[in-house]
């Protein structure tokens, strides 16, 4: 029972670890498109803080429980602190958009675990806990995105909610099955990541309509 | 008192049944835009969700109760079939704006019903009521027009939040005075519908201002 | 105790007839932005009453609490009239957007002060009672903007946010520290409207980054 403990306490660092790594990343994103649209140091604090907590927002929102950063500041400070680093860097950058869709599909695998398991956690039977996964790690995109005046990268061409959805259903089947945290946080975000950069980098596309010639 | 119950669970699933059917009709409008701007099956399952579920999920947002599809995914499946359906089917439509707009005018009218008659079943008094079942209508479709990167149908010429909140009022005032729930929403849903269909053919429009000069 | 009650009560009704005077401001600039846009009188209502009520909308989702309009309707009513109004005045108007930006600035600095009292009140700590004030004074604005078609004011060049947190920041320290309401609100606001038009008049902006040739 004290090993359990120990275990508990230790996944719970690790899920808030992995989960503040993620919000950082999508911080970066999200400041990546503030450089590129020429914003001052305001809008890479706004879009840093849009993409990181975005995802999180909309799913306890629907899960109609507070919103995490709103008891716990460490999310929105991260992603303080990254905009303020990314607003000496950004210009450095060569390519803003390449490297803003590398830092995309990192943060989208990293949300896609832990808003599987925090809706596991939550109660939530496999299918939703899985949804749960995939709007976590999508949501901070589409926001960042509509914000920004483009059409959100998920109705754009590639696959990318479809990554999203594999790996927070790996994590939550995973979950179930009893297999060790780790492992399954491995595989699921793992999953994710390897399909989003294979479909970005062969443009890997979902099937289109047959007779489709978009008017 | 035996009746009373079988018409209570009678008028549950009809209720149920009606909004689905919304949902469906609403995925179908979804899709039809998803199919205009050419995108791939994943895109029209997006915007065939969003719409049918998105008037629904607003509405509970701001009751703050669960939102209804995190329970029973019962309309979130229906759409995904639709869109399935849709996928192969509307590139065979020719015109598929018209069809569209045909299918938006019946799920607002569908949705404004049962929108309203949940705020009331919920306790809701009159006003309240009313407008919550034009949000649960008008939502879905602001929602999809806003992330395809158009003007809102809402805030366009044409009428179309007043034949929903006109339907939505009909159905809470008919409930309150203790008409049958069948004629209430046949008569609310109806008025919506006409209204709708007529606004669109004749173009009518709410008066603009009299100086005014589009700048 | 008679006379703490007294306070409390007319505080309540100080904060309260702000935060109907704030709707107000607010829907006046929204107002005249479907002017701007050529709409009719339907258009007036939705930004009238989108811009009037979406910051406190979002507050309040964000909280966890039912949304203010759903159970009081001042707001949403003052805001109905207010655009009715403004439908008429509004062509009148010579600079309509100089006007609009006026009345958004004086809406912002109202709703940052009456955003973080209500926080505060809740019981949240000083610094996400500060960012609340900040959310409630911009949400209205953002989902105005995005609903309009353009990038937020938050995201353009001028300082916009820094003004409203600064304002509602004050508010919240010196409620911390004792100081009457009246003397509090009037501090925070002032700093609030002063600062953003000063921005507004002298084109301030916070700091670009340093290597930036936006793209």
């Amino acid at each position: 029972m004290q090993i359990t403990l120990v275990d508990s306490a230790n996944l719970f660092r690790l899920v808030h670890f992995f989960d503040i790594l993620a919000a950082v990343v999508f911080a970066v994103s999200g400041a990546l498109v503030a450089s590129r649209k020429g914003m001052d140091v305001m809008g890479f604090m706004w879009f840093a803080v849009i993409t990181g907590v975005g995802g999180g927002t909309v799913r306890d929102l629907i899960l109609n429980v507070p919103v995490f950063w709103v008891q716990n500041p460490a999310h929105v400070s991260a992603c303080l602190v990254t905009a303020v680093v990314m607003h000496f860097v950004a210009p450095l950058v060569e390519s803003r958009y390449k490297t803003h869709l590398w830092f995309d599909a990192f943060g989208l695998a990293l949300f896609c675990i832990t808003g599987a398991l925090k809706a596991a956690e939550f109660g939530l039977s496999p299918v939703p806990a899985a949804l749960m996964g995939m709007v976590t790690g999508i949501g901070g995109g589409m926001i960042r995105d509509v914000l920004a005046g483009r059409v959100p990268a998920v109705f754009r061409g590639e696959l990318y909610a479809t990554p999203a959805l594999a790996g927070a259903a790996i994590v939550v089947v995973g979950d179930r099955l009893g297999f060790p945290i780790g492992v399954v946080a491995v595989l699921g975000g793992g999953t994710c990541l390897v399909w989003r950069l294979l479909a970005m980098w062969r443009h890997w596309q979902a099937p289109m309509p047959t007779g489709s010639a978009s008017v």
